[in-house]
């Protein structure tokens, strides 16, 4: 039998994949799971995206140009100027959901041995594409004590070698809820500006920013026009994850043209997702009003709730719908794969995204879960109440 | 400004490509374009699968599954054994459209450096992923002459090094029409086995043989069981191309476990078009006897038009809807461009895809096109008419 590719043996394994297995046995004995593990939000699909399904009336379903149809990038501009961010339609490059914009970034500007640098924790799956591109991921610390904050700047210094390339952030983070300050949008600037690197920045929360103060985007930044690429996707903003729509934004043309390259090999970006992504975008402003309020009471609710319960601590996230807590527990990994196989209270568990899959560094957040707050507010009360009762079951039995 | 990445800059730039703004130029000019360069059939989408996209009743358009719907796989595999392919569920992973089968198979199984043989002239698209996945293709040609039979395996045990991965077809194949004979098929079985290589087989255009014998697919042969990866989609044989549905299939368990980690890397392929591609399978067998029915006519036009036009000459495509034609010119990718750019007959001309862009070896296939027959007769017949117009006049231009 021929061997498989080494890329495919390095691809990393998440740690909540290894529990999937443990959730469908708990369901399997009839235990009710709480879900604080997943980005899938909870919240209805946009009714206008829906609606628009059911409207197409095309004979023909066929391929999209590679770029994206002409109509989803043109709202797409316009949805952007409201963010004042400067993309005009040949900046933006239609992609099968955000997941392929951080692949063909990272294979339009990034060439095997090259390294980027990424805050971490940070979604796995930027170590995956990373991989896939034959890129080295450098991470830079950042930790719960100091509530996600960048460190200082000497520290990215430090990382900074000849194969230096580029810089990667997700703002609103993903998986700690931080949003990055002006200050910190500057010093990042201003890196990039000194050793030119490329600054990647996946802002697909953009709408979910719980802070008076404004949201700065990787595009807001003067004078690095040329190495800003953008990573986008409508599917957190209007719940539709399943449509696989998003974007790569740039100014740099060069750049561009090699992601061409790419779309052009693969194709087109699924149609009826994009025709439904119009649709979304022409009806967004009522919609993400009552999202956004549903987010902040969850979110106040969940924090409070965690922050009560002893042992426990979530910094307040900023941003997004997750955040990362501490747990009174030493492996997190373990506690959360016993939550499935060996506890329930009153038939119900929860399921949570151990952080060690999110940190690069081994050995860094072992106590800590990621939780997504994307459950309604009945369900989230619930699974605090069985969590607590999990710890306290947890650590009576002297399993630490 | 940052450099961008060697790889972007190595994929290759279809001649088809080049000849999009002459085309939209021509368009502008008023000049009606019979597309003959395109693979996307204007057959109307099948029925089945507009009526579900207006039938679907969620709620939510969340991920599905990584390795798609589970329904979607149980359908595919009835769909499979149909065709004598013996496929379980747990074989097939669904892919977005059969590019991303086609790019994860070969980062599943190949390593940088890797080399693949694969008989030229071929579908683009695989020397772009090749580049993607940093594996070397290893061409052997086959020729208009030869009626684009393989050559004897000698010539496939020539190129044979200690870093042959695997060998590529696609069967019926783009852009020849050449269907491989059983006789072809058990050769390729053989060199596969004594070298143990990967097959990958290309079979997304099986429901268009035109020949009695029968289809031969790389997963009948026996032997071979675990070096089989079979590439597929539903886009072509449903008209669909829009909906980006395809699947890997293979019995390699090795093999499926790499595609997986890819694949939960871009989290889920596109969910609406998976309930189509289902509600398609389950109409499959009516729609597809028009479809057949339909190309076989069409076939049968083009190629007895090709071929009553002096100095042209096409074999007799056995499967897919594309042939490869030989044009009594010096430089086809000259004479495509001219048709665009300086040509008109009763305010019409035509677009064909020069054959070089699917040849590997520079300087072959010069004068040659590929022409896809999907449009209807109609238009086929004023595209033959037009297209004898324009040989004469380049011709009688000394254009040559």
């Amino acid at each position: 039998m021929p061997s498989i590719s080494q890329r495919g043996q390095n691809m990393p394994q998440s740690p909540i994949r290894k529990l999937v297995p443990l959730a469908n046995a708990a369901k399997a004995r009839g235990v009710k799971v709480y879900h604080l593990n997943i980005g899938q939000p909870d919240l209805p699909t946009m009714q206008a995206g829906l609606d628009e399904m059911k409207r197409i009336d095309r004979k023909v379903l066929e391929y999209s140009p590679s770029e994206g149809l002409l109509s989803l990038r043109q709202k797409l501009a316009n949805y952007y100027h409201r963010f004042k961010i400067n993309a005009d339609v040949e900046d933006i490059i239609v992609t099968t959901g955000g997941s392929e914009a951080v692949l063909f970034a990272f294979m339009s500007c990034l060439n095997p041995g090259d390294e980027i640098i990424v805050p971490e924790p940070a979604y796995a799956n930027y170590m995956a594409f990373a991989i896939v591109a034959g890129a080295v991921i450098k991470s830079i610390p950042t930790s719960i004590e100091e509530g996600f904050a960048l460190p200082p700047m000497e520290k990215f210094e430090e990382l900074i070698t000849p194969k230096t390339k580029g810089i990667l952030i997700c703002n609103p983070n993903n998986p700690t809820g931080y949003l990055y300050t002006q200050k910190e949008m500057r010093q990042l600037r201003d890196i990039v500006k000194k050793h030119d690197l490329f600054l990647f920045s996946d802002e697909v929360y953009r709408e979910f920013c719980y802070t008076g103060a404004p949201y700065i985007s990787a595009c807001h930044l003067e004078g690095i026009e040329q190495n800003v690429i953008l990573i986008d996707s409508v599917s957190k903003r209007y719940s539709m994850t399943g449509i696989r729509v998003g974007s790569i934004v740039t100014k740099n043309a060069a750049v561009r043209a090699n992601v061409m390259k790419f779309c052009q090999a693969r194709l087109s970006p699924p149609l009826i997702g994009q025709l439904i992504a119009e649709a979304a975008i022409d009806a967004d402003p009522e919609y993400m009003l009552d999202t956004y309020n549903e987010y902040v009471e969850r979110r106040k609710f969940l924090i409070d709730g965690i922050n009560r319960i002893p042992g426990c601590y979530s910094p307040i996230p900023m941003g997004a719908f997750y955040t990362v807590a501490k747990l009174p527990v030493d492996d997190a990994e373990k506690f959360c794969a016993w939550c499935l196989s060996d506890f329930q209270f009153e038939g119900c568990t929860v399921m949570m995204a151990p952080a060690s899959g999110f940190y690069v560094t081994p050995g860094l957040g072992k106590n800590e879960v990621r939780l997504a707050y994307v459950l309604n507010k009945e369900d989230l009360k619930h699974a605090l109440i069985v969590l607590q009762k999990a710890l306290e079951t947890y650590n009576a039995l002297g399993k630490e």
